[in-house]
């Protein structure tokens, strides 16, 4: 995983170039589009959850770091709970 | 599901105040924090994808919105593969 942070240019203001965090500032920035696969008969837990903040440190796992990102920036994001039963 | 944008605040340039997009602009702002699940054992295709990008107009389902955002944006966000075997 790369330690770059990549950002997304959102706009100008008087000539500044204004950059924003992408949705993914750093995981596998080296693919053109992460796609993770699960196949879920080999699910070993009841429940297990997946990032979607794209914050987590155990990514494609979620780490619980959405936590850490809705309360910095106000945001609600969450992940996908995939449950055997 | 809202139409309103929420925005994030991601700095301060001569006085301006900067927001960009969050992560999710716009899926179920009125949640604190937004989870799905899924039981694994009643997915009903061999693959199902679910949307990491928070752009997808059936959410929690990928619909292919990840492509058009990161042309927009050079991000590489991507979906989640629930594989059946
Ligand atoms: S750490 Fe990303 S959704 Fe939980
Ligand atoms: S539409 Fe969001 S990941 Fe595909």
């Amino acid at each position: 995983q790369s330690n770059k942070v990549a950002s997304i240019k959102v706009g100008r203001v008087r000539g500044f170039s204004i950059k924003a965090e992408a949705i993914n500032p750093q995981i596998r920035k080296e693919e053109a589009k992460v796609v993770d696969s699960v196949v879920v008969t080999e699910l070993s837990k009841p429940l297990t959850a997946y990032c979607r903040c794209w914050r987590s440190g155990t990514f494609p796992l979620c780490d619980g770091s959405h936590a850490k990102y809705n309360k910095e920036t106000g945001d609600n994001v969450g992940p996908l709970l995939l449950k055997k039963q």
